[in-house]
């Protein structure tokens, strides 16, 4: 980083930039500010970050990163077995979906979409997974809530097929959600009216 | 944060918030973005984090940030006692002005500036550690390095009265840096040309 910065210091400021969007300049600001204004919460960043890094990792039914060998949503008693199963990229899309509070089924949480050029195939986002369980029975419908972006929608045709060739009963989240935007940022209400207003695939 | 997260992985989104600049969103997308594609840097960053916060103090000196007693310059066997001391804000300041190359003397680091109103008076910014230093003997020149801004010319002025006590030179830089401008953002040479067109104050 540079001679004039103690060895320590330049390797914290170092060590920051691991952070996504956060270059140089931000990362000297931020060792900064710790070391000036807040070391308590620093370390308790430093053990947070330790034991998330070590213990956080994928349920082994939805693929949402949780500690434990099922997420909440999973473990609970009707909701873990639900028939309906909604698919999202990411676990922040789980999150969106609840906050509807218009969805009681369980999800399914690709971790991703499919990006062949990029190496990401089926089983890179979990399909495999999805296969089985859907093979084992008890599943009746499929909603896809991947984002309307190129590679959320072949993913979105891709778990079609899936279904349609298992005769379950496919749905795609549409009514109302920009196309391009990330489901992320939407709203509630909006989202709440992708939910009901979904159509077969 | 969220029930819809695990609480460890909530823990890891608000722990985060603790850096400067770094809302929920962010620390939702660090999050992510450091269990899906580097738990190896996230697991470096807290470990030197800690190390950090529990081993980096102030340079006896000169106050700047060290994990020693002394910093780099100040242990040097010239600069450390060299009759010329200039006087910063902050540690990126030290940074900044080693960068051009035409100081040799060694700093004093405020690590802030007057500023009564928010309770930040001399001794907050070490000036009775400076006045020591000057009383002392051995001190020719103070050069003052303070940014331009009305809390800094303020603490310059200040600094200016303590030499001028002291019958030594006292002088502030000032060609070419910009008025309101920060002092770690100007590129070196105009801040050799700040140093050396220096004038009495
Ligand atoms: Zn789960
Ligand atoms: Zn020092």
């Amino acid at each position: 980083m540079s001679k004039s910065f103690s060895p320590l210091l330049s390797e914290l400021i170092e060590a920051l930039r691991v952070l996504p969007g956060v270059g140089g300049k931000s990362a000297q600001r931020m060792a900064f500010s710790l070391l000036e204004r807040n070391r308590d919460g620093a370390l308790r960043l430093s053990k947070v970050l330790h034991d998330a890094m070590e213990h956080i990792g994928n349920c082994t039914q939805c693929r949402t990163f949780t500690e434990k060998n099922l997420c909440d949503i999973c473990a609970h008693p009707t909701r873990g077995s639900a028939d309906t199963i909604c698919i999202v990229e990411a676990p922040q899309d789980v999150l969106a979906i609840e906050q509807t509070s218009q969805f009681k089924g369980r999800y399914f949480v690709l971790m991703g979409h499919l990006s062949p050029l990029d190496g990401i195939g089926p089983e890179q986002i979990g399909l495999d997974v999805l296969a089985e369980q859907l093979d084992a029975g008890g599943v009746n419908e499929v909603i896809v809530a991947t984002n309307p972006t190129v590679e959320g929608e072949a993913t979105s045709h891709y778990i079609a097929e899936m279904c349609r060739k298992r005769s379950i009963s496919a749905s795609r989240i549409a009514h109302g959600v920009p196309v391009g935007g990330e489901l992320e940022y939407i709203d509630g209400n909006t989202l709440g009216h992708a939910l009901s207003g979904r159509r077969g695939i």
